[in-house]
């Protein structure tokens, strides 16, 4: 994987070893990716991961717009495919301009940050997702995540700048990591925060979803094919909603592997 | 005034007529004019004040930046002092990228915003001032003002774009905005505002200001000339945390008048 390669930038003065990574979907404009940086530092947050940048990489707009924060941008991952930036991570937040017609849970900033906070308690690895300029994120990437971040922005003029975006997340993690432990969880986040186990990172996630929908497309579970791509959402859904933990998902592998034997 | 003649951006969709003003005092990038307004318009701000812009004014480069919020810059009152952009309003925050050594009360972007809710149901008109790009606010005008605003950075890295701190100040009045009345205001707080009245407007304030210090003048108050500087900002510092309401600014305008004239 490219990121066992790459430097660490968490090194860095002031980095936040807990702060979520922030990864840029199909970004445009190198200008908006090298005000990720800067906003990034600014508060702490030092892991970038760029999925297929519209210029190429390296992109001197980005580093000219960094202001300092090269080393952000030297030792960002940069992937072809959403699925290698979420591999290695186990708690994923989209953060989209409009709620979306899914069943996963929507956060404010300020929410989104206290559960990024909380997976941080039980070891999740968390990332923060953002789409491109203007055409935001794909559904099916959505999909593979944990939850949406929605930006309370006016409805009359709601479209806010990618590097904004991410400022006002960074600015909410850094405001509820200076909290500390004292912070005040609901009693319901405190009950589910209890109750739920550590995630699995999204690659054993993902392995296994492949695995289903393999095992099922063999035996024509997606006949008609106009349906295939609702089926294989709702399975997701529900089963991302579950959080499987590391063990679970191998648990669930061994389930199908089993449930694809012939009988006895 | 200027501004009584001027369009008025209220009436735009999404606009929030209790929204603070935002002051830019001598910005440099028209780019970052142009920024500020989108990010007023994504959270319901709409009254924009330019102190003595950089580049003049009308600015092509911030209107290629506004995408979309143009309306906001068509309607903003461009002035060339301080005190005019200020003399209509009575409450002010300055926005600073660390604290000074000023004895004003210093807050977080979450607890200004607060702070103008609860001015604001005290019928204060509000405004938020950030100074230019990496010179920020001069100390004078600083002292001008209710209070500090400082955003919680990475103090190894704590420089962030002007634009951004009006987003982040703005995000944060929408967010106490939409809590509406029932938001929790502490206990110190809901005394503090029981016990203080609504505050006279800034022009109001200078110009008894102005009227004690050219009467303390008068009788060699400021001698010797090097201490001058510091006994005004000491004075003003004073006055100014009493949050003196108009009839209290007439009262003590007439208690210099009565002091200054001859005895009977």
């Amino acid at each position: 994987m490219q990121q066992l390669a790459r430097k660490d930038a968490r090194g860095l003065d002031g980095a936040d070893p807990n702060a979520p990574s922030v990864i840029l979907v199909g970004p445009q404009l190198g200008e908006n990716i090298g005000a990720t940086a800067r906003a990034m530092l600014n508060f702490g947050l030092t892991d970038l991961r760029i999925v297929s940048p519209r210029d190429g990489w390296p992109n001197d707009a980005a580093v000219a717009m960094a202001s300092g924060a090269t080393a952000i941008l030297d030792t960002a991952l940069v992937v072809d495919s959403f699925d290698q930036a979420i591999g290695d991570t186990s708690y994923v937040l989209a953060t989209t301009a409009r709620p979306r017609e899914m069943r996963l849970p929507v956060y404010s900033p300020e929410e989104a940050a206290q559960e990024v906070h909380l997976q941080r308690q039980r070891d999740a690895t968390c990332a923060l997702v953002f789409g491109a300029e203007r055409r935001g994120l794909e559904n099916e990437d959505i999909l593979k995540c944990d939850g949406i971040v929605v930006v309370p922005t006016n409805p009359s003029f709601p479209s806010i700048n990618l590097a904004q975006s991410v400022l006002l997340l960074a600015y909410e993690w850094r405001k509820r990591s200076l909290l500390g432990e004292e912070a005040p969880a609901s009693i319901e986040q405190r009950f589910q925060s209890a109750g739920r186990p550590t995630p699995a990172p999204k690659s054993d996630f993902e392995n296994l979803m492949a695995h289903l929908f393999d095992e099922l497309d063999e035996r024509d579970y997606f006949f008609p094919s106009e349906k295939r791509h609702a089926k294989e959402r709702n399975l997701r859904t529900a089963l991302s909603r579950a959080g499987l933990s590391e063990g679970e998902v191998r648990m669930f592998r061994g389930a199908i592997k089993s449930l694809t034997r012939n009988k006895r």
